[in-house]
């Protein structure tokens, strides 16, 4: 059988990337540049012969959007799409809404860090009276009480996704489903951490560029051949690095 | 049980209806007019407190991006959306990518009306070698040679329309579902020719103006209440005559 391919993409610049505020489940727009970094990806695959059979994205408009622009680029707008909170980001907790760098000046870089990058640390849970909470929202609305986040580490986040992966994505990789996921820097390590078997210390220094499509190769029984990014290599490294400092005090 | 209340809507003007070229299952862009206009009926909707719980639409993206501009506009990006070709506008078959004031001034409006408005009346068919055959193009590699059409009259259109109304669409709208449908002239007649049981020969003269959300209310047996169109009446019957217009010799 032929090589099984995977296509990732984190969504490109949003609103709040830009004022540097953190974002989880907060459902924020893609900046002018996000929207560029999008097209930009889609116009990449279109150029490399991408083409898919499914499409998976959260239900956050950042990578909903992301991803429509992709399907535009290479013409597939009518790709069948299963959006589903499972590949949502992370959720902050009480952070969200806060800006990092104000955070970091308050807590310290290293406290911040922690939240960010810690692999089992949670940052303040959230009240389920502040309107924050996702059960005050209807795309939520089918979730149990259980199911919907206070707060999240990364452990948590790789708890909530990883069987997404294992019920509804892998098993139409594995029937030669070509696919592609549009989802958010912690979902996505998420599914990096399992396909690479990454340590949960590695996997906190492990930044995922934003709109740069990341190709995983699978064989006949889903072990992972090889993966790469898709363009041009010192602008992916820049990427990944503006992504590394984003939670450091100015 | 309250009031269920269906939402159809005809996708904005394309560059081909700007150029007054016979579409059917082409796969033409919204024009910016097209897009703007889709880009406000979101906002009507979004005004009038208007949500959703599913979406359908063809996959043809004209109707797809259509329907992202209304979801945005009601703030739903991340609603579920089934894309389906049965609600793909009518196949004009050899007619397709054809000039309607052209096609006129050599077979004379009364054949190009019969084309366009004759219950059951087919245009030319395509061959299968044709390059317009929907045999060649990946979105319909499901379907069987029985179901790929090489040219459609209204009948026919209805034909296949109505199954998946009673299959998929309807079955949500009876269960309470507040469901949007975003696609095209000819398969939105066949929808209400159905619901508001007009004649073969009525539903010639019936025109759906673009861009202007349909409304139709159903009680608990999915009998129609009522149906009524969302906006200004001038606008919109002005919308309804420049469609009649179309086919007409310049």
């Amino acid at each position: 059988m032929a090589v099984k391919k995977l296509v990732l993409i984190r969504h490109g610049e949003s609103e709040w990337n830009k004022e540097n505020r953190f974002c989880g489940w907060t459902d924020v727009e893609l900046s002018e540049k996000g929207n560029q970094e999008a097209i930009d990806a889609g116009k990449l695959l279109k150029s490399k012969g991408y083409q898919f059979d499914f499409a998976f994205s959260s239900v956050l408009k950042r990578a909903i959007h992301t991803l429509w622009h992709v399907l535009d680029g290479v013409e597939q707008a009518w790709l069948p799409v299963e959006k589903n909170w499972h590949l949502n980001e992370r959720h902050y907790g009480a952070l969200q809404g806060l800006n990092k760098a104000e955070t970091a000046a308050k807590y310290g870089d290293d406290q911040v860090k922690l939240w960010r990058r810690g692999f089992a640390i949670t940052p303040p849970a959230l009240e389920k009276s502040d309107e924050r909470y996702p059960g005050h929202d209807a795309r939520y609305s089918d979730l149990s009480d259980a199911e919907l986040p206070l707060t999240e580490s990364l452990a948590l986040t790789i708890k909530r996704v990883l069987p997404y992966w294992q019920e509804a994505i892998a098993p139409r990789i594995q029937q030669g489903e070509r696919v592609i996921i549009a989802a958010h820097g912690n979902s996505l390590r998420a599914l990096v951490k399992y396909l690479d078997n990454i340590s949960d210390d590695d996997i906190i220094e492990l930044n995922i560029p934003t709109g740069v499509p990341l190709v995983y190769e699978f064989d006949d029984n889903m072990k992972v051949i090889k993966h790469y990014y898709l363009g041009d290599e010192a602008a992916i490294a820049a990427k990944a690095a503006a992504v590394a400092n984003q939670g450091k005090a100015k």
